[in-house]
């Protein structure tokens, strides 16, 4: 494989995915363009749905439903037995953190930069079972200050550790790998909310060393909307951690009183599937395979930069992203500017990014003193012309 | 409206659903046929999602979605700002459930048929916080016996109530509007699992008289895969119910350490959805009503009676289905038979059936002593001459 795209190959790719006719498409954060593969797989689904029988179409495509796990377990470098299928990334985050059995006092550590309804989440613990909520410091340069985590990691003895590895409203990239390496020294659950992450860059497991990786599917990957999966380590499987609402597919049903919790992580599934969804989740991920992480993320990486470079030089624009390492997000603000007009006006010229409020990151917007943001987050399929027509759009308003 | 179907009018439904020239589907209680409209809306929608993006499609489409707000509330006879969508009905029931914040001894009151997936979630709950689980006895003929529910609801004064309309494993039909008049005298959370019973009868929330009613779309009310949604009652919104794991859709982040819950019903729901899902629910819950719930009602009892009466006839089938009144499923036994192999045999002759498991049901199959049952379950557009055929099949296996 080459590890850089040529022209001719992004042309290529571009033809597999019809929207590139028609969209810049620079809000990959929100939701990936499909390739025309996955599209296809979940029309096709529903067709044979429609025609034969939905538990009928399941029982037919098993086994190429069953392809899904294979693919999501090779992405991340695990087993098939350690991944779920959920409905979003938010459903595989609550059902991991509705397995920790917390009790008064508990504390969870986690970021200034987790993502808002994690935050909203913590909240909600606390209040309803009196656990605490620590967050690690900021380091000057943005992102968690490891020398802080350690020591709130030994102060603490936190029962779950919870980090966002991208934020959903700027182009931080956490530095999850050592951040792994020092939680792995204490006794605690370790979470990581890998929404933004998964599809733009390789991830391991065995480096990251997380309990849990909650992943969507329809943002980088490309897969359909309504999509995401848990990866569950052996390590939480073994100690019988399960989900507070253990359904018919996670656990048998035995005597009266009595249920058995499956052994493989399917334990944090439910019964009930949009197997269309399942199915086109399959091929996004085969189609992210195939095409390479390792190059996604130097081309992502490159585009984003690139963009930044040229926002920063244009009057009234202020790029906001700080990082030890950032990613395919781009945020910034147009001085003057109301997000959703402006928003608007870049969709009527076919030219897709979205606004991020404040509310949606209370407390780096605060910091960062802002009360919105653009974003635009590219992926390797958009071209530096597209790009360039974008900046030339942002100039003229 | 006319109360019966006319022929005619069968023939004519049945050309709007593709399916029906494929199958003879009496799976309705897994998952209903969808018609076209409901499947053109998915494909259609997806093919968009493809074209402009995800996250502008939905925005394009915004009103459409709001349909679906509208469509289940006339469904039910309740308010848009009731309904929350959901994935599943399990995924709307656990949402209920979780809003409720037990404490060590407090009691869920339920039935002898509830729904596998509840009874294992009592059970969860029980392990984890201590709370205790009651059964209402059965009447002799089936089903809860009303006087044994007024009796435990006096002396265990229960957290919850939680009653499952009709079983996934039986004929039988809950007397709930009996139930409601008497749960709504106690200071208790009423929640009802209408997972079976919406789309195949009329149902009210008025006299239903429960704070949640839980609903999958993809059975009787012929919807895609993937769907549900929860009604919440104006009196557990203003309670302030939310659920545990309340999301970035269900609460506004004010500050660092606070949220602020919805108003509405939306409270429940996740920020990602499989919007052609919901869009395609949107036109299965209009397509019912246009068909008219009442008459659906009376032609699915009718032909389930039908089923039974034949059923019972054939030497070594014997029906299974009690209670004071019986819906669209019909379960029954076939002596010496293996329900894997009989299953298969149906559908290799284009007969959708399928097979239920003392696991499913593990309270109503010890009672009846089976380990096994097969599930026919007709839908209006089912015709007597596909009943007829099915149990000529029956008759020489």
């Amino acid at each position: 494989m080459q590890t850089q795209f040529s022209t001719g190959e992004i042309i290529s790719l571009r033809k597999e995915t019809r929207g590139c006719e028609h969209v810049i498409h620079l809000n990959n954060a929100g939701a990936g363009l499909m390739p025309d593969i996955v599209t296809n797989a979940v029309t096709d689904y529903i067709q044979l749905e429609a025609t034969i029988g939905g538990y009928e179409a399941a029982a037919l495509k098993a086994e190429d439903i069953r392809g899904f796990y294979t693919a999501a377990a090779a992405l991340i470098n695990a087993r098939p037995s350690n991944i779920a299928f959920t409905s979003s990334a938010t459903d595989a985050y609550t059902r991991a953190l509705s397995s920790i059995p917390f009790v008064a006092g508990d504390v969870i550590l986690t970021s200034n930069d987790d993502f808002i309804s994690n935050q909203i989440q913590f909240l909600s613990l606390q209040k309803r079972f009196g656990i605490k909520i620590a967050r690690v410091r900021n380091a000057p340069e943005g992102g968690v200050d490891l020398e802080d985590l350690e020591r709130q990691l030994k102060a603490l003895r936190p029962k779950l550790v919870s980090i966002t590895h991208i934020p959903t409203n700027s182009g931080l990239v956490q530095p999850v790998e050592e951040i792994g390496d020092i939680v792995r020294q204490y006794d605690t659950w370790y979470l990581l909310d890998a929404c933004q992450s998964i599809g733009q860059m390789p991830l391991d497991v065995t480096t990251l060393q997380c309990d849990f990786l909650s992943v969507t599917c329809r943002k980088f990957l490309r897969g359909p909307r309504g999509t995401g999966f848990l990866y569950v380590s052996d390590r939480a499987l073994q100690a019988g951690l399960e989900p507070l609402f253990i359904d018919m597919r996670g656990a048998e049903w035995i005597e009266k009183d009595e249920y058995r919790q499956r052994a493989d992580a399917t334990r944090f599934e439910d019964w009930e599937f949009a197997y269309a969804q399942v199915l086109g989740t399959r091929y996004a991920l085969e189609y992210c395979r195939q095409v390479g992480e390792g190059r996604i993320w130097q081309r992502v990486k490159s585009l984003a930069a690139h963009l930044r470079r040229e926002l920063a030089e244009i009057p009234g624009v202020n790029v906001l992203d700080r990082g030890p390492e950032l990613g395919g997000l781009v945020t910034f603000t147009m001085e003057g500017g109301d997000p959703v007009k402006l928003v608007d006006q870049f969709r009527q010229q076919k030219i897709n990014v979205v606004p991020s409020y404040r509310g949606f990151a209370v407390i780096d917007f605060d910091e960062k003193q802002v009360q919105w943001a653009l974003r635009a987050s590219p992926h390797y399929y958009n071209t530096a012309d597209e790009l360039d027509e974008f900046i030339s759009k942002v100039k003229q308003m």
